[in-house]
């Protein structure tokens, strides 16, 4: 049975010897930096299949199977490689296993244990030196960058596959990765046109090359365009983005910024309007009784989670914004001086306590100069506040931007200094805090 | 010169007998408490002008002039009555408050003064008894209902008409509103498709009658579905309402919620995008000069409004919510009683000087049995928060579901005790509140 640290595929690599990611790239070596598997399967193979297709006519039945298989293969990747191996979210009987091997393996994407491994690495480390496709990298990088350029096993974040590697079905596709890839990926679909309605070219080409080629860019965009368009509904602290496109292109996998934040929920989609193939086919499975125990992150922590990131940019908002000076850097003024400035022609209006100087805004008032008028020089609190008129809550935050003083405690207003006093004995409290916590031995 | 307490209108009431509206309505009397003339103006003239329709042949220059008209009409209450003349929002040369009073006049509305009367006091007390067509009575009420309806003048809010009393525009409208009303409503539009292209008949059913039924049911449309239909960005209090239907149908009076909050902004959209011919007819005029000092709510005070609701709503959210029992219900457990109990079998794990019960979440750990296990009964604090893993703020919040109790200081987690020592303090502080204060005369 495989073991974990394995290597991957390469059977040359050794980690004794120096790594050529360790060697700069140069005009002489760069060729030896390019992983050249990965190119031919990812550009060299797509690039020979659309030259084929200028030769090729597609028959409408080849057409249609290759939409169907480029689905299942598709799902392969997003139900089986994605959901079922790397985060294990629900669990497959033999049959579905088997299937979703197959046609994963049909993507041409690497092995589940391949493919997982880098995939924990990649929820495990997401953003740093460690994630195998970090998109702080760049777009490209993270959408085939990674596979095209050789990349040093010891950077990649280590994580624990030993589930995988004690599955016989991942281990099987992993040993007999490269029959696999050239069955499913190539003979399977032209057998299908051919034998069906013969046409093996057009399988070949279209069912076969094309389609993988498609499968391929849809997927890749999960680890590029999921981690750069869109939305981030529960944490913002990472690159993962929530955007209907991407969930479009990768059947359902495009609100990635759920996904990071729970990523073992079979569910990357929560609402029933949102579009999530991948989910919809679990949950069909699981009627069938192929798939189980589909795990649900709890509602009330996805609830929690998008509350605190609406709450943190509510925050974000609410810093920008002026709120006037906040009642402990006024300076305080005596009642009687409130009054006789305003008599002597300042516009000063008392509410609540706080002085405010309305001067320039008398004449804009929306309720007349003589309204706010017969306010100056006053205590207008219960006038301000429904004695007169019930001002909106627009009116109160245009209020605190004209604030200029407090008024002294043991005036007319008693009752609206309690803020205050508390106000003053809470910063008592803090500067004596140290020897109130000396004196009693309790804390 | 009309006073403030002119009635309108109606000559024929006396303050000094009792309102038709203080006697109940019966089955002998209800013909009394209809408003006979209303029910003639907004239901009866316009069923007379549909069945006129069937006899009266429509041609396209008729239908063309009638939708334009239809759309001045409508601006003469929109940027006239409701945005020049009840909320002054902007001021307008004599030219266009000419243009608005007589268009606004062939919408049969009522007169400017009597409009803006009955506005000021909705907006002044709104939602309450004085308001006149207060939703609070149901849609059709707010809609039609207190028109069709006599109304005890006693019971509408008084409001300061005292600028449209001084307005020489506004009082030759009111006193001769019955011969603005039959020119402007139906003679004029006569006049256009009569001379224009000798549609006489045409030009009174459709530029007339029906044209006037469509202009009141859209701006009625204010009243009812500006108070019922759509969002409440700013204050949720009140019924006022924003939805782009209620725009669509009402040239852009239909961001009701941003109205009523911000009444003297000559705006009621303030996106681009947002559907407000009212707004972009008042600012084209400025370009003209016919119009100037439009003016605005301050920006800063309208992102205020918007942010503090949404603060509002997210409070809401958050109360429906299990965020766990909190740290001070929490009892205090001893170190070595929360050892024992997690060597006696208890899946029980220390965080930041709280206990929680894993137990039932073992097996689910996305990150493995083995990883969550070499947590239990240590103190894990630094393993949870990036020693091991560095858990997502979904693993925090589901944490904080499971905690039991936190540890008495003098532990080894001492340091996340603080928290704690500070929120005894604060208990002791307020239960010493009121002999603190009498002991310290400067409060
Ligand atoms: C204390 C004396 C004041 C009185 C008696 C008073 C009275 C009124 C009245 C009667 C209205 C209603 C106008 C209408 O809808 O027809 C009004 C509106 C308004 N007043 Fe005052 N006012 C006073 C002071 C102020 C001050 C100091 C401000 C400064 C922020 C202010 C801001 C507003 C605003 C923004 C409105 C528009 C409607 C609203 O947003 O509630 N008022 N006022
Ligand atoms: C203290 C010992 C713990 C260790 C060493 C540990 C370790 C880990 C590791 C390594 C992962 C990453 C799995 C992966 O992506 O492959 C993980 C994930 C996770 N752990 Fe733990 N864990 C511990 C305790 C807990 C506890 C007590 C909870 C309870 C809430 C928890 C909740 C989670 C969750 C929800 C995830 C999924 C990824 C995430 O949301 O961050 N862990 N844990
Ligand atoms: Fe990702
Ligand atoms: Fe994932
Ligand atoms: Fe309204
Ligand atoms: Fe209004």
């Amino acid at each position: 049975m495989a073991k974990t640290t394995e290597p991957n595929r390469n059977k040359r690599y050794d980690p004794a010897k120096p790594h050529i990611t360790e060697t700069p790239l140069t005009r002489s070596n760069w060729y030896k930096h390019v992983n050249w598997l990965n190119v031919t399967l990812i550009i060299g193979v797509p690039l020979y299949g659309c030259i084929q297709a200028l030769w090729t006519p597609l028959q409408w039945k080849t057409a249609a199977f290759a939409v169907l298989y480029y689905f299942w293969t598709g799902l392969g990747i997003t139900a089986g490689y994605h959901r079922l191996w790397a985060h294990t979210s629900y669990k497959a009987r033999l049959p579905l296993q088997i299937f979703l091997a197959a046609v994963g393996g049909g993507a041409v994407e690497g092995s589940i244990r391949w493919w997982s491994r880098d995939h924990r690495a990649h929820h495990r480390y997401t953003d740093t030196e460690k994630d195998p496709y970090s998109v702080r990298k760049g777009l490209m990088y993270s959408h085939i960058g990674w596979m095209v350029m050789k990349q040093n096993p010891k950077r990649i974040g280590r994580t624990d596959i030993s589930d995988l590697n004690d599955d016989p079905v991942v281990v099987w596709q992993h040993r007999h990765y490269l029959k696999v890839v050239i069955f499913m990926g190539l003979i399977f679909p032209m057998l299908v046109t051919g034998l069906g309605w013969n046409d093996w070219k057009g399988g070949f080409v279209y069912a076969g090359i094309l389609r993988i080629f498609f499968v391929q860019q849809a997927t890749f965009c999960v680890n590029s365009l999921a981690h750069w368009l869109g939305d981030q509904p529960f944490d913002d602290r990472n690159s993962p983005r929530d955007h209907i496109l991407t969930a479009f292109v990768t059947l359902g996998e495009g609100y990635h910024n759920f996904h990071h934040e729970f990523p073992s929920d079979y569910r990357n989609a929560i609402r029933w309007f949102q579009y999530d193939p991948t989910k919809w086919s679990i949950w069909a499975w699981k009627q069938l009784g192929l798939a189980y125990d589909l795990k649900q992150f709890r509602q009330n922590e996805i609830d929690k989670g998008r509350v605190q990131q609406m709450q943190k940019k509510l925050d974000q908002a609410r810093a920008k914004l002026d709120w006037g000076i906040p009642l402990d850097q006024l300076p305080v003024m005596e009642w009687d001086d409130y009054q006789e400035q305003a008599k002597n022609g300042r516009g000063l209006i008392a509410v609540a306590g706080v002085v405010h100087d309305v001067t320039d805004f008398i004449k804009d008032h929306p309720g007349g100069r003589a309204m706010i008028n017969s306010g100056i020089g006053k205590d207008a609190t219960a006038m301000f506040n429904g004695g007169v008129y019930l001002h909106s809550n627009a009116a109160h935050n245009l209020l605190s931007t004209m604030r200029i003083g407090v008024i002294r405690g043991g005036c007319e207003i008693r009752q609206n200094l309690s803020d205050r006093c508390i106000h003053n004995f809470i910063k008592h409290i803090i500067s004596n805090y140290n020897s109130y916590v000396h004196q009693n031995g309790e804390f």
